[in-house]
């Protein structure tokens, strides 16, 4: 029999294999794979259901994850899909496989931070399994939210002119990643040797606690405004707007100037060595929004904080494109990670 | 720190444990933890949510569980989950982790086995995510029901006097299990030896390939019937007897020659030196239905097949006891698995 790896086709290439063969059938399900969350019908409002799993030994590393933190952070990137539809998420479902290395009071600190999520989410928890496992804690959360069908924003709603805007700052988690990493390094071969992280204690917070957006998502409320297109951003902004563009059978040129980084992550990413913009475009897990607006809607947001206005909305032809602070335009590269 | 090791709290304990601390918010929950399944209303119809996670080495073992196989199983115990609300699945949602050493070959055997019970039940595949594993295989699927709020049959409504009724057969899927598992250490020991399991065809199927019971649902319709209670079979009949008993604050009789158990069972738990009638209790994975009706009810299931009626809600005080074929009173003990 032939043995492809699945390294050849990448994580999206995988799903869009895998899935293939499943048209959709039922009147209610309006949207399946390929967005932030999938979208129901049952009634008047539609309910939308996005679901993450997170695996010891690949998204979180206990030897600097409190499991209070892990918790919390299980629930915001489920949320942070709900949003990414500009829907709200009203429930979530857990599902735990243990091994016997964790006592009740290590899951007790777990669903702590489950629980400060729900509150700060104002979601409920309605269910889940709780299974053992040979090795390793696996945490599968899904969430289920709602939404007048008329407010739903999809990926493929982008069109040529639109602005593309970014919530936040990117690129923070990761260097609070590569930190952690690399204090664990230095710990590992000097237990003696105390970390000092209150300096970075921006970086780390981000990658260990990340908050979901959903005071924007409020705001569009508030100010009327609905984005043309959507998506959160966890494996980057190049992925995320490689997601919009080709959904949306666009291009896009990003100005590197409008691309918000926080100062501590400019900082680290010097100490690092590393470029902060290619943080911000590859690094992931900053759990913000990318969106896309008319231009006639910009006006809405201008006076808003923490929404910035990164670059517009072109024609498929044009490709993907940065435009650095020196000038220069590079094409992007799409790269979702590949953990495998 | 005080380490409590979950095993001194059991699965259901742990779960109570660990959800004590969140009760709803949201009017849209309508049900929380601790039915079949979550129930919420966005609408009209209600949203009927339900999740179970597969873990390798500890629901499944692929040295005899071909990964079709394991994919229609991981489909039809959530669904299973579902149609015990008396709800209609409409949606799936599959997560996975996977080691490299699966191959997308393999990945597709596994996703043929989730089409077909898709396509068996009726449901749609509308998202999930896909990651690594250091080591195994997880499958976490949620499955999405619909259904009118009046037509939700809960855990809760049992009342002294109602009949107790059981479909299918059970303690096959368990017997199924320790010829399999007998199967593979004689394959360990002597490699040369081939199996015939021809012949118990019948438990193996039920153990590899569980079917959840869409047609009694459709049944209850057809002959407009709403148990007072349910749930599905999954962790052994006596172990789902107690979570009704206890959610309807009731007790119970169960006669032994009421409980189904197919011929091919009988003769297997034989030459196994095991009790049918304890395989039935205690054996699980037979995703059968275990349901109350009113005995005004009876005569609606009394001449349809696969329906059987093996005893009697009963006052809390008078326990939940089986009556065996010799005329003796034996009190149940609450078991669900403890893979801990």
């Amino acid at each position: 029999m032939q043995r492809t790896d699945v390294n050849t086709l990448g994580e999206f290439g995988l799903i869009e294999h895998l899935t293939r063969n499943f048209p959709l059938q039922q009147s209610s399900s309006l949207k399946g794979v390929g967005d932030d969350a999938a979208v129901m019908q049952f009634g008047s409002d539609c309910t939308v259901v996005s679901t993450d799993m997170l695996v010891e030994g690949i998204h979180f590393d206990l030897a600097y994850t409190p499991l209070k933190h892990l918790g919390y952070k299980a629930v915001s990137v489920n949320v942070s899909d709900i949003y990414a539809m500009n829907a709200r998420p009203r429930q979530i479902t857990v599902s735990l496989a243990i091994s016997n290395r964790f006592s009740v009071e290590a899951l007790d600190e777990l669903y702590e931070g489950i629980r400060a999520a729900c509150e700060h989410y104002g979601v409920d928890l309605v269910g889940g399994d709780t299974t053992s496992s040979l090795k390793g804690l696996v945490i599968s959360v899904t969430a289920i939210g709602q939404a007048p069908e008329t407010d739903l924003v999809y990926r493929n709603g982008a069109q040529v002119g639109d602005l593309i805007c970014i919530t936040g700052d990117l690129g923070a988690a990761y260097l609070g990643l590569q930190l952690l990493e690399r204090e664990k390094r230095i710990w590992q071969e000097n237990p003696g040797v105390q970390p000092d992280l209150e300096e970075q204690k921006y970086a780390i917070g981000r990658q260990l606690k990340p908050e979901a957006r959903k005071d924007i998502i409020e705001v569009f409320r508030k100010v009327d405004l609905k984005p043309t297109a959507m998506i959160d951003i966890s494996d980057g902004l190049a992925s995320e707007l490689f997601h919009i563009c080709r959904q949306s059978k666009v291009g896009a040129l990003i100005e590197e100037s409008g691309v918000p980084i926080h100062p501590d992550a400019q900082m680290l990413a010097l100490k690092f060595k590393l470029d902060p913009i290619t943080c911000a475009l590859s690094g992931g897990e900053d759990y913000e929004l990318l969106f896309t607006i008319k231009p006639s809607d910009a006006d809405k947001i201008r006076m808003l904080p923490e929404i910035y206005i990164a670059g517009e909305i072109m024609r498929a032809e044009d490709g993907i494109k940065l435009q650095t602070k020196g000038g220069n335009l590079h094409e992007l590269k799409a790269q979702g990670w590949t953990h495998f």
